[in-house]
């Protein structure tokens, strides 16, 4: 491992069995284990540390106190020949998610626009990891999730009703690397404000509202009322549409239905998802298709650029770029994310190794 | 008629009758005519005035032009059991998307889902109309367009690439109105800045950035510079997404092809769509579909409110609620839209009537 002022580098190959072998120590089957490690690690080594390793200890905490199913029984409850609905048995929600965008890709055959919901899932991470699945089979991919924590109001409400949900676009290119639109609808990152309140500092006005309901600039009172949504009234709109796709189609909970993903230790969180294909060829000649988008992603790059900005990134082309330079020479990961991970490994006999020969 | 201040009321039957008129006078087919008509009077019911019968004056230039075909032979160009290719022949944007979302709903038999994607169509007014074609049938509806106009540069950037591109999602519900989300990713609609700059009055600095990408208050500099999208890097993210699912599965225009709905009168935009349904059946039990809907949709309208809120709305509520209204009482179209209306009728010789028993 090496050193730096705040992150110390790990390798891929290290945190992935690290997070694998707690798993399996929580009963995780090992295949389970090494997908769901894989699919963490992933976010981290695309710069996307809110939805990686920074997880695993709530998913421990979860497993360990059995509200979250190590060993489910994933099974499909209804089909259609190119739609079905996925009980995730309470199954970690990376394994369920993976498991439903397999079975919507194969039900699509690259020949019909395909779609499955999810219920009785969990906390899944980054939603375009799913999306991106299909890119690999020359489709367009579409993944939704309800968010795991109500953090949103109605817009002019004042209670916790709607989650911050997620949702994600990838679509395959040519030679060009794949454009991945993944976000959550809310301005600001919650974890920005928990630093803001850690370090006593104020917040910007459109990133939250206190209990009130109104625009609040102090981080103590933000994180006790509600994440404020991008566009406002757009934001809430675009949030709920999500989280209806997520849920309204298998039974998955919605609204009052939600439980806490961190403080709720009793009770199941039923997530729901939404996955979704379309193949290109069902529409247009791939090899069209691809020319153009590589095209389409050269113009959108090769655009003059506003004083002091170096370059022009498509959706989810930095996250790639980060990945492929973290492959080589190992993630960073932030030194308290790491101490807990260490803790966490303690407990259950797993040690964290440095990798020397991929570091 | 009657009068107020800045408005008159016009009947929704008197209203139609006119653009019905005027369109058949520039060899629209009567039938399409009257279809056109009522999608476009359909969003001034709902006090989307910037997608109604403001647009029939352009329209009627580029007919007349003959940059847009009034007699379009729309047709099928490619075709799988539960998708399809529409070539618009360059018609009406609105007759165009009317017959793609149909040809989705037809195609899915409520067994599927089915999407199918547009090319050579033009500017096609609300994107909620069509989304909600998809709710009579118990289905959510899916409707994506590329805008008619690069107001949008990526972000970084400082060259108009990309539209402010629209798209809607249509739920159907049990007892309550649909839930229907329809939207832009600009944070604002550029015609408050067109007012501000007749006003001579300041923007606030997140609806626009000038020529040089740097962000203004300036309205007459925001005309020159580029829209800014919801959530800064999100938006523009969302925009592209729209754009691309739009366009690169049909072969319709895309970026630097993109020619502007107002200033180019010699070629046509060759716009794109994509539609699509998702049937509730191939998912769920409808029954406890529209049950868990109505109750989703009550728990929200019902938490409590921040002091000054009269009411939650769902997405698309206050628009069905004011469609209701004006069905009733008359629609207000701003005496500016009026007199130019008025004018185009001149030309045509058509008459825009009081229908006095309506209004």
């Amino acid at each position: 491992m090496l050193e730096t002022e705040t992150s110390i580098i790990v390798s891929e190959k290290s945190l992935t069995r690290f997070c694998a072998e707690v798993l399996t120590r929580l009963r995780v089957l090992p295949e389970q284990a090494d997908a769901i490690a894989s699919n963490l690690v992933d976010a981290d080594l695309q710069g996307i540390a809110s939805h990686g390793v920074v997880r695993l200890p709530i998913y421990a905490e979860r497993l360990n106190a059995a509200v979250v199913n190590a060993q489910p029984n994933v099974r499909i409850i209804r089909e259609r020949p190119t739609a079905a609905v996925l009980d995730g048995d309470n199954g970690m929600g990376q394994w369920v998610g993976m498991r439903a965008m397999e079975l919507a890709i194969r039900k699509s055959r690259g020949q019909a626009c395909a779609f499955v919901s999810v219920r009785n899932s969990n906390h899944f991470g980054a939603a375009g990891y799913y999306a991106q699945m299909a890119v690999a089979h020359d489709m367009i991919g579409f993944s939704f999730t309800i968010g795991g924590i109500n953090h949103m109001t109605p817009w002019g409400g004042t209670e916790g009703m709607l989650g911050n949900n997620p949702f994600a676009i990838a679509f395959p290119a040519g030679e060009e690397r794949p454009v991945i639109l993944d976000m959550a609808c809310s301005v600001a990152a919650r974890g920005k404000i928990i630093v803001a309140a850690k370090d006593d500092s104020p917040i910007p006005d459109d990133w939250a509202v206190g209990p009130d309901g109104e625009a609040t600039t102090d981080p103590i009172e933000a994180l006790k009322g509600f994440m404020l949504p991008i566009g406002g009234p757009k934001g809430y709109s675009l949030t709920l549409a999500i989280g209806l796709l997520s849920t309204m189609l298998s039974g998955a909970a919605f609204g009052t239905e939600v439980t806490n993903l961190y403080d709720d230790l009793e009770r199941p969180q039923n997530i729901g998802h939404l996955f979704g294909v379309l193949p290109v060829k069902c529409f247009e000649s791939l090899e069209i298709y691809k020319r153009r988008m590589d095209k389409a992603i050269r113009e959108i790059r090769g655009v003059r650029r506003r004083a002091g900005v170096e370059r022009i990134y498509l959706p989810g082309e930095r996250e790639q770029l980060l990945a492929e330079e973290y492959r080589r020479s190992g993630i960073p990961i932030h030194k308290a994310v790491l101490s807990e991970l260490v803790e966490l490994g303690n407990k259950f006999g797993v040690v964290l190794s440095a990798s020397s020969s991929q570091v």
